[in-house]
């Protein structure tokens, strides 16, 4: 853990330089538009450690996957995000010497991340090693606006001294991914220009042939006044740039306004890229910086506005919130519906495939209650468009009849993760991808969205389930053998709790889904029926007879749900009885020791009583909540906050609060010594939820919007917006009272605790 | 399965030139003396496919470990038998054409290895692309008489031309492994030199630094006759040779001795190398290769001597059981106690690591009743030696108190395999190593060996077993959770009923080893207990209260035991009923279909009533085997034999018989076409089991010789010879008669059947 940040309520502040520190604060003062990002790497060179990182929404690659000893089904690589061509680097030469923080001394230092406007600005004052002394300030965004958009303001002052300063503006595709299994640089070069007004590369990737052009154009200005200077074009390998000289005199400032365009052949045919990078370069150029950052800015203040929460009393605890909503925006825009969002975002390379069961579980509620619908629509229309791999997926496996298993991590559909214990047996995840579509229609109302696609994949989903469990003739059950649960700190376990609880939920759901449907057009569901083969009477009554037969483990004198056969074996202890220098144990402990062990990594049993709350009693969730929360460790970054739901539901405020602590600043105080890797986005939803959800009570029950909100202690008062079926809500919680209105739309019923009320 | 080799009782032989069979054969007519070995790769150049291979015992590579995903006490490295230097090869230019076997029309080609004598021939006529027509006969062998020596008698003969011989005759050091993770070579040039007479190259391995010098020396007769060559030395980066030119007359041969030493830094002081191989190069020249031949000869007549298996009336199934015999011998003779069985031997690089539980639970047995005493003796103190690593590995998995956790796969002591399921869980192989203890004082009566080695290993290892089980508060019985028994096709459940009773074994062999080193040597007794902080009292009465009260699961209706706990939950079929497209399993299956299975890799709940078959009544056996050998599937070469040796117990000779021939013509068909690799040799010691306890009942109780022989359809009789307690004994068994004597050494009294006779 590390405080080494300031606290204020819409800016991240760091104060003086810390290099030691500098790989946590590229991740945190990260950048992203939804279609590309960048780490908070520095524009001028820097010697000193540092995790270079851009990257382009969508763009992967495949590098050939590295395991120890090879299964059967084991995909054949793992999707990497890519680190994608720089166009933020600005080289100074001055009188010969290069600029670099890592190389002279440092006077000042600050870094500012303004989350309301989505702006980056650096300035530090260095004194090089030949006596020279410069203020810079450095400000960029990428454009919310236009999304293949990235712009730098470079503001530099000789201090001390007159002279000439050799600036070089490049475009540079020679980049390398740190986590490339065999060191192995992933693009080639397809294309470069380098002209006095500017530059371009076009990179290609190998194996998936995806193009990126990356073009930059700039202006200067000396002294306040725009200058025309001398540009000389320079290519090599990959690389393109322009550069000038100008001659400088101390006190009077230089500005450079370096303006970036990034097209990938996602979006254009690749003929196309350099013509319409070179048209869109002209056009940034005549909108200039701040023309651009005004658009931005706007865009930025229009999405806080749906999506704002405050905290008022606790400034840690505001930032710490608006810091994750504003990296969920930055990495999911929703626009785009071949997109989704990594564990990572825009903000590291770690977890290199993108799409996990977090986005269903956790980011889902997230973008359903702060942007339209068609931006969590997106998100299950991206699983509708990989059903066909997920098929192919599940045949791998020896699964038939159009069974469909998704990916535990995925960037087009396919399977590549490597682990057996994950990706064969961690099947819950087939689950969460049906509870989407559930949860976007409870919230939305949008049942015709089953029509369109969700239909599809449910049957799909459940007739995987339907093969998946076998009969044992021993219980006269249904069992569900060899499964991972969420909490991964067990492996190959026999009748998981939350699996079995998720497939035959998903059974029901199917049913339901396909009455929905046939009401609503029974033609499409003819349709569907015969294109995917699908046989209802034969189908469905295997459901119902595995629904009515399945096996749920259970501890009827303790009166709990079992996470998985033979739990009770294990030696029940609590994480308070743990020695501090056990902890982390993914750190400490041995593989098996864990595996072994009672302790929880995340929710499981209460992973399922919070996906269906309604199904329990009070009484069941304490109970569950009482014996599973104390063995639980919390060393995924998704466990805090389902906790925070669930002990909002049982009035346990101090341990709501606790949870909320360790997810709401997870990134900014380095919580677990791994933000240098990248920020943990999908947990970032997590955070809202538990505000939302969890001190707010938000549910929707029956299509109506409720509420049940409670103020942890150390809060004076908390508000929350909520886009809601065409409306904007507005929720305030203050000590003692609750303020709920309609601010955008129709009037609604809304109900809070027990009573009804029309806001 | 290929059966291309001819059947013939004392020799395997393969006529005609198959390139695609080519490295099957290489591995099939590997040469070993337990110091060096060598595939049968050609002397002269082939461009063809083949698979190089010299071994020298001892000398390995810690290869930078590769995994998916790394988990915390997996080891840094997995250790490679190392391609040695090779000394075999023999270069020929006939007029400037290279003498090739993929170049040109082969008229004739015949490799036959005689196993009596251990001499390896290839005979060959080529046409090559001129038109020149040759023949060769090579003959090779490395020595059994002096483990450092390899000889050739190379001998070629033009046919239809004069002309100009170019030989040279390397040493090469340059060599790779084919299963090198980083494509790396592993040898480091150290020393090189050649004269007209020899040449020699000593090489390094990186880390280890094990030092191998490789030299070589020659002779050459030109028609019978010696003669003088002007040898040029040449050298170049880890390479020496020695080169000169013959003039040739049609029909008149050319033969080449080409001598062979190899030392290794295990057995001499570096900076010895040079100086002893020289040394030995000159007696070796001296010596020539028929004497040496004659020396190597006669030591492998003496080894059969005691070790011969004859089989009347079925040819392929006599060559089968020498081919095994022949290997085994070939691979370890018991002088070092460094030294150890590896899966493959000297034929192949699979399996990198030299040590599994397979020389405790299957090669002993072999060793003990072919050889005298010291040899298996020396199989326990290896693991003696390795007994401080075992307890650092096990502490590395956070047992503490001296408990050992003997490596799944070993070098020098430290485990190097790395897939958690296997190095974690699979924990019984501990225990054979205790149980090789038991089988071995049981076989020989050498109580002593408990005072000097075995009572310290045994201690370690139930303290290992001690803090592995836990109290179940559920069950009210210790479990064990967490493991993987020998059947690979489950992994991490709890109470693998094998695992469990070698553990309680475990704890009670203990004890009564303890109390015999009491009663031997109290003093040693206290000093050991005192140098291990043996808490005597304390610990045993731990040790009892687990013997009393751990958990066997077994189901009581079918009367069987469990292999695990929830077995029963599997969809419960037979091998039978598996489609032929779904065989093997595992290569047709996805990995956790495997695991769901109830399909069994090899004998599991079998394997522990064959340790402890005198605990358990013919009723009992006969429920579990008609139980658990249906779903058997024998994916694992040592799957079989025990399956024979049980089936000979009940009386079902066919399925005896089936089981036979799976194991004892495993490599020589190439029943799982993975010979190319290197032969099963670990799995041949099975193979001798089968013939000795399966149809020869053979067992030792009480100290006293039992047997209770039976003889398959297919045989008309069948002999085998067994060193015990200084004697030599001969089994004859025919149709309706056994014949039983010692013939060498003292009386013994001995049971057959239930009947005592003095043999």
């Amino acid at each position: 853990m590390k405080q080494y940040l300031k606290h204020d309520p819409w800016k991240i502040i760091e104060e003086g330089f810390s290099p030691e520190y500098n790989r946590i604060s590229e991740s945190v003062f990260s950048l992203g538009n939804g279609r590309m990002g960048q780490r908070a790497t520095f524009e001028e060179d820097y010697s000193g450690d540092t995790h270079q990182g851009s990257y382009v929404a969508g763009v992967y690659y495949p590098d050939k996957t590295r395991v120890g000893w090879w299964k059967n089904g084991y995909p054949e690589y793992f999707a990497k995000v890519l680190n994608a061509p720089s166009w933020i680097d600005i080289k100074i030469t001055i009188d010969g010497e290069v600029l670099d923080l890592a190389k002279g001394k440092v006077a000042s230092f600050r870094r500012e991340l303004d989350m309301q406007s989505g702006l980056l600005t650096r300035t530090f004052t260095l004194t090089m090693n030949s006596g020279k002394q410069v203020s810079v300030e450095a400000k960029r965004f990428c454009s919310m606006a236009d999304g293949e958009v990235g712009a730098i303001r470079y503001t530099i002052t000789p201090l001390n001294f007159s002279g000439q300063i050799e600036i070089e503006l490049p475009v540079d595709a020679d980049v390398v991914n740190k986590d490339s299994n065999y060191d192995e640089k992933f693009w080639l070069e397809i294309y470069k220009a380098a002209t006095a007004e500017h530059a371009m590369v076009i990179a290609e990737t190998k194996k998936t042939a995806f193009q990126v052009c990356t073009g930059m154009t700039y202006s200067v200005l000396q002294n306040k006044t725009a200058v025309q200077v001398e540009g000389n074009a320079f290519t090599k390998e990959k690389y393109a740039s322009v550069a000038f000289t100008l001659n400088v005199k101390a006190q009077e400032e230089v500005c450079i306004e370096k303006l970036a365009v990034v097209l990938s052949s996602e979006n254009y045919k690749k003929e196309n890229l350099a013509g319409a990078c070179e048209k869109k370069l002209v056009n940034v150029k005549k909108e200039g910086f701040s023309k651009l950052f005004e658009a931005h800015k706007t865009n930025w203040l229009k999405r806080w506005e749906g999506a704002d929460i405050t905290i008022e009393g606790d400034i840690a605890a505001q930032q710490g919130i608006r810091f994750n909503i504003f990296q969920l925006m930055q990495t999911y825009t929703g626009e785009d519906e071949r997109l989704n969002i990594g564990p990572k975002g825009f903000t590291g390379e770690k977890y290199g495939g993108s799409t996990y069961w977090d986005t269903e579980a956790y980011c889902l509620p997230f973008y359903l209650g702060t942007a339209e619908e068609k931006v969590a629509r997106n998100l299950l229309v991206y699983r509708h468009k990989h059903l066909q791999r997920a098929i192919e997926n599940a045949a791998k496996l020896g699964f038939t009849n159009g069974a469909a298993l998704y990916p535990m991590v995925t960037m087009n559909g396919e399977e590549c993760h490597n682990e057996w214990e994950i990706t064969f047996e961690e099947i819950h995840r087939n689950g969460a991808i049906a509870y989407g579509i559930y949860d976007y229609i409870r919230y939305t109302g949008d049942e015709s969205y089953l029509v369109q696609y969700g239909l599809e994949v449910l049957i799909a989903i459940s007739r995987f389930w339907a093969q998946r469990v076998n009969w044992s003739a021993d219980k006269h059950k249904y069992v569900m053998l060899g499964v991972t649960g969420p909490n991964e700190y067990e492996n190959n376990v026999n009748n998981n709790w939350y699996t079995n609880l998720l497939a035959v939920w998903t059974l029901e759901y199917t049913q339901q889904a396909l009455e929905s449907v046939k009401r609503q057009d029974q033609k499409a569901f003819e349709t569907l029926a015969k294109r995917i083969s699908f046989n209802e009477s034969e189908e469905t009554s295997k459901w119902m007879d595995i629904r009515t037969n399945i096996y749920l483990p259970e501890d009827t004198i303790r009166g709990v749900f079992l996470q998985q056969d033979g739990f009770l074996d294990k030696e029940l202890l609590t994480v308070s009885q743990l020695r501090k220098e056990d902890r982390p144990l993914n750190q400490k402990w041995s593989w098996d020791r864990i595996l072994r062990s009672c302790f929880i990594k995340q929710a499981d049993v209460l992973q399922g009583m919070y996906f269906f709350e309604e199904r329990f009693t009070h009484d069941e969730l304490k109970r569950n909540f009482d014996f599973y929360e104390p063995m639980t460790v919390h060393e995924s970054s998704l466990s805090p906050c389902v906790h925070v739901i669930l002990a909002s539901v049982l009035g346990y405020k101090e341990k709501a609060y606790e949870m909320y602590l360790r997810t709401s600043r997870l990134d900014l105080d380095d919580y677990n010594n791994d933000t240098e890797d990248g920020c943990h986005i999908t947990s970032m939803a997590g955070t809202w939820m538990s505000v939302v959800k969890g001190f707010g009570g938000m549910r929707v029950r029956d299509g109506k919007l409720h509420f049940n909100p409670f103020i942890p202690d150390q809060w004076k008062s908390y508000s929350f917006k909520l886009e809601f079926r065409g409306r904007v809500i507005q929720v305030n919680v203050s000590k003692g009272s609750t303020d709920i209105k309609v601010i955008s739309g129709d009037p609604l019923e809304i109900i809070v605790g027990e009573e009804k009320a029309l806001a």
